[in-house]
């Protein structure tokens, strides 16, 4: 693509550096902003600026949050004593859109996977334990993805926490083999965790 | 979707005023700003709100421009008297991608298209027909979609020229390179019939 116009020609190749967009789309959309008002594009610009310079990660759930402690684990009218395994905060914007689990969160921040290098260490594991301890929790429930490496992350905390007094579960595998937490639709996830099972049943099932 | 932090969902709807882009998109999108480094987004939010602030129109040929006057025209490398008229910019960007034309050009900013309400008054041809006038133009090549729209902003603009001795021409229609000819619609196949070339005229362009 040649550009006659410099500011036209920065502006597409910081769009087409979005995953998912190419130089055409990239090229749209920075015309579609030429033809807006100026304030409106001050906002858009402002927003994003304000997002990564102000963001921070929940010191106790490690989820996305405006405050040091986000506004899940601050809200006083959530049970404390259940925390929902996550592996991402995409997971957690997806449960929560669903308005069905009242307890709290702990974002993993991946999941183990030892193809990809990924072990337990590299995840916010140590923290579960420890919160798990210090919070009294009564019920960890893991929504992962219903594949071997979500099975492995479940199998890998689950024997940490073998020994303590703490009800272990997952979510109701209505979600085929294969699909992926975050494209499933509401009632599927919502019903997935109503429905959760105590992990020796699903292991005994599954197995 | 429910957010937890304002900061992400003010992000998201802001991607997802973008044409194209849905919440599911922005969110993608915006995950993938927080796990830039702060330059980079700062980059990036700069360089759309100086796109916006800075961008100009050029005076004499109403493509998208830095200056008062866009690089091509005040290329001296370009023939002036050779005046290509496009729809809008996508437009320019794509023939300027082809390197093959070294005149300059005039973008109408539409086309006339009685249907949606846009006639000769809302586009750049008052500016057209004096630009030719006074820069003592010897070509003007229709570069505009082959519709019925676009035949009839050439008819009209021609007919606007009529008496003066600038030649007026189009650029070829014909079944597109990689084309399957079974598949091209009538009106195309009749006209690649009718305004077929002799053999050696093609293959010297092409080769």
């Amino acid at each position: 693509m040649v550009f006659s116009s410099t500011l036209l020609e920065n502006a597409v190749n910081e769009f087409a550096k979005l995953p998912g967009i190419g130089k055409k789309t990239a090229l749209r959309l920075v015309l579609h902003l030429i033809r807006q008002d100026i304030t409106e594009v001050s906002r858009f610009s402002d927003t994003i600026s304000a997002l990564r310079k102000e963001i921070k990660f929940c010191a106790r759930c490690h989820n996305i949050s405006d405050k040091e402690i986000c506004n899940i684990c601050s809200n006083r009218m959530r049970k404390n004593e259940m925390i929902c395994v996550v592996e991402n905060i995409r997971d957690v914007i997806a449960i929560e859109s669903t308005q069905q689990f009242n307890g709290i969160y702990h974002v993993l921040g991946g999941i183990i996977s030892p193809l990809d290098g990924i072990g337990p260490d590299q995840l916010n594991i140590d923290s579960l334990i420890q919160r798990i301890q210090l919070e009294k929790t009564e019920e960890v429930i893991f929504a992962l993805n219903p594949n071997i490496q979500g099975d492995t992350t479940i199998y890998y905390i689950g024997r940490k926490l073998k020994g303590t007094a703490v009800k272990i579960t997952t979510i109701a595998r209505g979600i085929a083999f294969g699909g992926e937490l975050e494209f499933a639709d509401e009632l599927t996830l919502a019903k997935s965790i109503s429905n959760r099972i105590p992990v020796e049943n699903y292991i005994s099932a599954s197995g």
